[in-house]
């Protein structure tokens, strides 16, 4: 763990849970991945091993990003926006991000006052977890 | 109001702040541009404007963005995650998205155990606030 972390650190605007939103996108073709949460350990994870590790709200605990799919992010730059309370992960993403399948966790989209799923999984989930 | 709007927007997963965060990236270039948050209210007049209206927590009130400045985004296309927990919005920028006259407000880079900025403004912000 470096100083210079710390620092970075201690310039994040963590919100009253101590948690802040972390939007992940494909570094090359653009795509937006998904969004989710990190905590201080998250983020000082991420920023020291070059790999998304999110926090699971859900699960209470960290979340190292493909820990049980293999489909990890690689962190290729990290960046805080103007009121440091969101971050964006320009990521290159094994396989898919979405536990559906699909590339990107936002397939829906409103359309004629509906949602409508715009793409299809191109992995099977149950092949993603084992099940 | 259309009745599939308010369809949608019972399907949406508001936070217990009655919140959702939302994502807005250029349509074309794929720049992410900012994070902010809507109500169900910012949503469906989102959704049924096509123009970017999010809750502005710190005044309190539903911020229509660019009201102030003129730097309006027009939505190409609004979709939702997996978790029914997050909006990407596709937009079409008008001018620039971030308060500091830069296009995104995600400027601040982590690089060597430092925040850098990698962008400069394009606009003087006391132009587009009019001080």
């Amino acid at each position: 763990m470096s100083a210079g972390t710390e620092t970075v650190l201690d310039q994040v605007a963590f919100d009253a849970n101590g948690l802040i939103a972390a939007v992940a996108q494909q570094h090359d073709s653009g795509e937006v991945l998904m969004l989710a949460w990190m905590n201080r350990d998250a983020l000082r994870e991420t920023i020291e091993t070059g790999r998304a590790c999110y926090w699971s709200r859900s699960r209470g605990r960290l979340w190292r990003k493909g820990e049980s799919s293999g489909q990890t992010q690689r962190v290729v730059e990290l960046r805080l926006d103007c009121d440091r309370d969101a971050v964006l992960l320009l990521v290159d993403q094994t396989g898919v991000a979405c536990h559906t399948g699909r590339l990107s966790c936002f397939y829906d989209a409103v359309r004629d006052g509906k949602l409508v799923s715009i793409t299809e999984p191109l992995v099977d989930p149950d092949q993603l977890y084992g099940r």
